[in-house]
């Protein structure tokens, strides 16, 4: 994996990374496929809006269907229909919001199946498995998520378990593939990215921060963040943590976050982001628009044939308005979950596509402080 | 609303009507968008595949948003995002399988609302003021569905009050709309159907027809039928009533069916169509494909990697394979539920273009008998 940057403006950074599925530029959103599909759209849609990559996710795949029938249909590009970037997490972060009866060990955790209850056990080694027989391009390494609020102690312990952890899965062996039964998953060119860990401690950032690059990977991710702390103390941890990284590689906030912590993160030179936020919410009638969010479900809303957000000009917003939006959602229509996403995906898509072009233009600051100014402080 | 006989094959009638949002080409069938929308697909993806028309429901409409509300948005065509033919029902039939607490009256059926029990009293004139305020270009006439086995002094009872309701429906008066709050609802231009009943009395079902045309409508729809009955006796039913309907008017099945029960009505004169099954069974994961239908979780499908229908040149069939709609409809995905409902959309819609073309080619009977060999002959 090649990345370049481009340009830096007021911390933030314009860079491009080179997958064997495609150049992604950053800062970049990779919208949620959980399970190798986006809540409502296909592929195609997303990349209409901008999209270049995608995030799946690791335990919910090996759960269901299981990667070895997705690497007999040809990988996940293939499975489903997206021949751009995918990069998939190490299913670590599930294991620990979803599975119950969890029991972590050195040698990795053992977990209760959210689907069936069956007994699995996610090892570094078989995350890298898995995601290498799922065809992915960038891959993550197994990580132990901290609850928050967490003790030194085991925040300490837990980051040499992490740490560990990353030092195996960088070791882990190729998965060749088979060439049998058309499996054509390129697998020797996924990449690996480590994950720092250390809970809300700045020395530890730093300390996990350094071992992983000692051990040395494609990329970076920060994780542990938004998971219940102030945005001040996140922002607080990612300058902890980002001096610490190779300035030529990219850097990827796992799981975050608002408009606003997206625009921070930026400035302190975060190239990759994901987050359920777009699609999730919009299920639940949560809008994202240039003037700040909107609850489509309020009274207010009924007869406004206005569009979602008038300085949209996303699928959604060039044709329906918020009361037939607002109407489809109260009436539990499959449409209105999906164009509700439609909308929510091409805002963070548009966001992002703004953000770098005012870095481009060495106005990152001037972009960030107008936006904000229109939609709002408060993250 | 003209209608026009272009060809007859063996029974079986290709026609044009024309509305004042367009032409529609039949036989054809009118796809469900019940409260406004059609499961998961907007107007347009059905208009790629060859919908024409489609069919909304006067009951949802009313209860949820309001038809007041929908005209002040501009009619069901703004509303939705369709400027093409829409049709809606009465409510009738909704009142009769959804609702609570009925009572029939010779003014019309007060029931409660499946949605939060609120009493609502329909009558003939009031479904017709609904059907102009949502700007429908073909509108139906209120009538009484049986129950079905029914006791022939009910059937008689009923079709009296079916024929009373119908004579009604006719003198109702225009709802001009109003001109403020763009609501440009063209409600002059709405067509009006009658609804043949008769419960399975094939000398019911004459007296009915024979009544209706005597009242003088646009074009006349058979109802109470496939509610129970086995398809012979259906297609009796069809026989007693379609000779006494004239010839140059459109004549609509109500509620009906799978694709055989549509080649053995459109055998028997009918052009028009409506049916739950294509939209409903997707969700169901119950696919119709040239060679009979498909059950989608079968396990058998699990590492399918052929399309759902190798002759089908739709979206979904054209991009994603067996196994993977099997997974997503396995894993709750809302994209599972759209994309099996495009493609069950996509052969209905493909029936009826291939079912017009034998028409006009004078080979409706080779059509039939072909198609059935390959799709099955049970229906």
């Amino acid at each position: 994996m090649i990345f370049e940057v481009k340009k830096e403006s007021h911390g933030a950074r314009a860079g491009v990374l080179k997958t064997h599925h495609g150049k992604v530029k950053t800062p970049c959103f990779m919208t949620i496929a959980t399970a190798g599909a986006i809540k409502g759209l296909i592929p195609d849609e997303g990349k209409k809006l901008g999209a270049q990559i995608f995030l799946s996710n690791t335990y919910h795949l090996h759960l269901r269907p299981g990667e070895e029938l997705v690497a007999r249909a040809g990988g996940l590009h293939a499975f489903m229909g997206w021949q751009g970037p995918i990069l998939t997490d190490s299913g670590g972060y599930q294991v620990f919001s979803l599975s119950k009866c969890r029991k972590v060990t050195q040698e990795g955790v053992q977990f209760q199946s959210h689907i069936d209850g069956t007994k699995v056990m996610l090892t570094p080694e078989k995350s890298i498995e898995i995601q290498q027989k799922l065809g992915s391009d960038i891959m993550m390494c197994l990580d132990e998520c901290l609850p928050y609020p967490c003790d030194r102690k085991i925040a300490e312990e837990s980051l040499e378990l992490t740490t560990n952890w990353a030092r195996r899965c960088r070791a882990a062996p190729p998965w060749r593939g088979r060439r049998d039964k058309a499996c054509l998953v390129p697998t020797t060119t996924s990449s690996l990215f480590g994950i720092v860990q250390g809970g809300m401690y700045p020395d530890l950032r730093e300390r996990s921060a350094k071992e992983l690059v000692t051990i040395g990977f494609d990329g970076y991710a920060i994780g542990g963040l938004s998971v219940g702390e102030k945005a001040p103390l996140m922002y607080e941890m990612l300058e902890a943590t980002v001096p610490h990284l190779p300035k030529d590689q990219p850097r990827y906030l796992m799981g975050v976050g608002t408009p606003q912590n997206i625009l921070e993160a930026v400035e302190r030179g975060i190239d990759m982001f994901d987050c359920v936020l777009p699609t999730r919410n919009a299920r639940h009638g949560y809008l994202f628009t240039s003037q700040g969010p909107l609850r489509i479900k309020n009274e207010s809303f009924r007869e406004d044939f206005s569009p979602l957000d008038p300085k949209c000009s996303c699928p959604v917003c060039k044709k329906y308005s918020r009361a037939y939006l607002r109407h489809l959602l109260m009436s539990g229509e499959i449409l209105g979950l999906r164009l509700l996403t439609w909308h929510n995906v091409a805002f963070y898509l548009k966001l992002m596509h703004d953000i770098r072009a005012s870095i481009l233009k060495g106005r990152f600051a001037t972009f960030k402080k107008t936006f904000l100014k229109r939609y709002g402080q408060t993250p």
